[in-house]
């Protein structure tokens, strides 16, 4: 059974077959947040911290950290950045950035065994990345797409993951420890992307045997209750073999969805998580005013 | 693509691997319901017209109808119950009971194209309630169990699932008609039991070719949250394969998770109705909501 094994300095996480799903928040991202931009810009990293603490709260079980910001120096940021993280946190992190020399510099301050987010199919991205994580013997996400940029048949797809998954071998990184990222599509726009993605993440299951990743509230996007699509998805998606995501743990509904999938994959051994998540004290209110509202009913 | 088609006097409803999942209301049924069993005795039939109402404007496809009530005149009483709410909603029913002279006397009165709920795969039931299946070209659901009980083993229950489809083959009655029930079993006692509904939902579809429904509630039997276990459950055995489940629609969690599957499984085109029911007027302060906290988040 296929495992990729990422580590912080004191704390190992499996991703794989037969482990609960694994949630690597999202939010330590500057695209589109100007003022977390502006502050990371100017060295003060007190949201990091906060967005880092929250996360981990709410269930994340990685990081990702991404210091993406226009004309800054991104690769000092991300290393302050994921330094401050490690400092606070003890979760394993994603490294996750489009510029070589920042993914270099993430990984050079980093303590354990990184992921690092991302390499694709193309040629001069497999050249580039791919030696830095064989250097650092870390992980890494591998994007399905190429040169040709991302089709739309998820049979191509999965050959660009496949080229990528081998390309890692010769630069002696094992198939474990790629990542692979199957490209969710928006499903109000191409209403197959479900299918699709449930296609490819099967395959890559079954013959590939690569564990899988994705940035899951893609799939929402231009929809209403993005949250609801986004569970539906990520359930979904899970049942078909997805084995992590990047995303926000602070949506409770998106952690139902997938504390909700470990029950089902039976990989929450006697549902002790999902026992203790939805027995403790701030949930039992709520539960109990769910009961009494059904047992008023079955009670007529 | 097998499709199972029922119908009321006025409406058809398809059961099929390419159409929206159909969700058979489940509330019409004394068991457990004390003054409901009380009233349908005494031939009081306003809380069965008013769960009737309740359920098809919380999206329900089709009702099923029980009067399963001990020591009351159960073919009489169901048959009643049939005629008011075939007379109060046009949705096709699952007439529901254990006693074949009370199925017989349910289908005497039907308007349409019923659904009998159920047939096992034990050689008497097989023999007393195929007959009349076939007598009303009905469709039927199956239960995967025999006179050896219900096998933990989903293969085995698939072996039932065969060869109650190829009696009712015997009988006149194709395949397209015949809708499985794979049983699906507490996963708080059996942690298991959402893997083996996966397999044998997926076995049903591909290699029987058979529609599939469940009980759908009873998977979160003991467990806290169960709305969020019955969410997760149908989501995931929905991207298996499941067509159909007898679930209570008034809990709008579990309709959120229905409709979520629909558009996943490309089954909602243009997600019309995905964007109908959570963009109509009482959700939007809610969707509302939900993009002012997302936009704040966003924004810092």
């Amino acid at each position: 059974m296929t495992e990729t094994l990422v580590s912080s300095a004191s704390r190992e996480v499996r991703i794989g077959f037969n482990c609960p799903f694994v949630i690597i928040g999202e939010r330590i991202n500057p695209t589109g947040r100007k003022i977390l931009a502006a502050e990371m810009s100017k060295g003060d990293y007190s949201r990091v911290e906060a967005d880092a603490l929250a996360q981990v709260e709410a269930g994340a079980h990685m990081l990702d950290v991404n210091a993406g910001i226009p004309l800054a120096d991104e690769p000092a940021i991300l290393a302050e950045a994921v330094k401050l993280v490690q400092s606070v946190t003890d979760v394993p992190l994603s490294i996750d950035s489009s510029i070589v020399a920042a993914l270099e510099s993430g990984l050079s301050v980093y303590e354990g065994k990184a992921l690092v987010n991302s390499v694709t199919g193309e040629e001069e991205r497999l050249e580039s990345v791919l030696p830095l994580v064989a250097k650092h013997g870390a992980a890494v996400v591998a994007i399905s797409n190429d040169e040709t940029g991302i089709s739309e048949d998820p049979d191509v797809r999965f050959e660009v993951a496949k080229k990528i998954v081998q390309r890692a071998a010769d630069h002696g990184i094992p198939a474990g420890d790629v990542v692979v990222d199957p490209l969710v599509m928006p499903i109000g726009a191409i209403n197959t992307a479900g299918k699709q993605v449930m296609h490819i993440v099967r395959r890559l299951r079954e013959e590939l045997k690569v564990n899988t990743t994705c940035g899951a509230s893609n799939v929402s996007f231009g929809l209403p209750n993005r949250n609801g699509i986004n569970s539906a998805f990520l359930t979904m998606a899970i049942g078909a073999g997805l084995t992590s995501a990047i995303t926000n743990p602070l949506h409770s509904e998106v952690m139902q969805a997938v504390l909700g999938a470990d029950v089902m994959m039976g990989n929450d051994p006697d549902c002790s998580n999902w026992i203790r998540k939805y027995r403790e004290p701030a949930a039992e209110g709520e539960a109990r005013g769910r009961g009494g509202r059904r047992r008023r009913r079955r009670a007529n």
